[in-house]
């Protein structure tokens, strides 16, 4: 991949967004509201500090994004969270990889101590797959708690890295 | 228990605001922000449509309080979610089973397929023992990822009750 990872800027939104709206219509990957207006969703996908979101570019194509932050507040703040989309042109070609390899960076450099994925749809399996080869662990499904247009109502596995687990 | 639950109105939150600052500030049960202020967690206590926030009350006094509602958007909406709390004085009296199985039935009558609990703090006996008895199974477990003040780094359960599941 010739492509960069870096901080999204305003300049990129029109490029970030038909990435976006092309997942949530699709509802294979994420539990948002596939009618979420675009003002909705930059509000959602673009995170605030001390969380960031970033593209991965190439010139100035956008293949993909990804956002970070803290997964709960308070007593869970020590955990973080990110979520990923690889533009459909772009598939196949590590964009995923390389953005979830720099989430994992990220958040180890903010000393959080764990990151976790929430809501990651069984049959996502490109995704699965991905994350186990960066060291996730499912710690669990949640049974038929994702409605997928083809597969019907499918498992969400909740995924988990701990940085340094005591030994 | 001699309490009714009945949906929030404004003149509770005086009673309530005390329950959901007692328990927040303590940092046993939720992953909530500890400081977070009265106008902050009034908005994020009571629920709008299609969601809803009840009381249980003793006549003026506010004994517990839940809220609940939908718990992903979109492929997730299926699924429903609660939260509650139980003031300090009235534990143990039955409060907290009877406001889960308030949200149990309103989650059924409103057609949702099963309700999920996103973050169990797994040192909450008391309440991992009622949502079991309720009939809640532990999906997994995310280790370390609650910092309890007396117990250090606990888990978080998440816990999920199919109200039909197939057979």
């Amino acid at each position: 991949m010739t492509s960069e990872i870096r901080p999204v800027s305003d300049a990129d939104w029109p490029g970030v967004w038909p990435v976006i709206h092309d997942v949530i219509k699709a509802e294979e990957t994420f539990p948002y509201d596939p009618s979420m207006p675009e003002s909705v969703a930059r509000d959602m996908w673009i995170e605030r500090p001390p969380g960031l979101t970033v593209v991965a570019a190439d010139g100035a194509e956008i293949l993909g994004t990804a956002k970070m932050g803290t997964n709960r507040p308070g007593p869970g703040a020590h955990v973080s969270t990110a979520s990923f989309m690889v533009a459909r042109q772009a598939r196949g070609r590590g964009v995923g990889t390389a953005l979830c390899r720099y989430a994992v960076a990220w958040a180890r450099q903010q000393g959080y101590a764990s990151m976790q994925f929430n809501a990651v749809v069984e049959t996502n399996t490109a995704a699965v797959s991905l994350y186990r080869r960066e060291g996730f662990q499912v710690i669990g499904t949640v049974p038929r708690s994702f409605r997928h247009p083809a597969h019907g109502r499918v498992g969400l596995h909740v995924m988990y890295l701990e940085f340094d687990p005591p030994s």
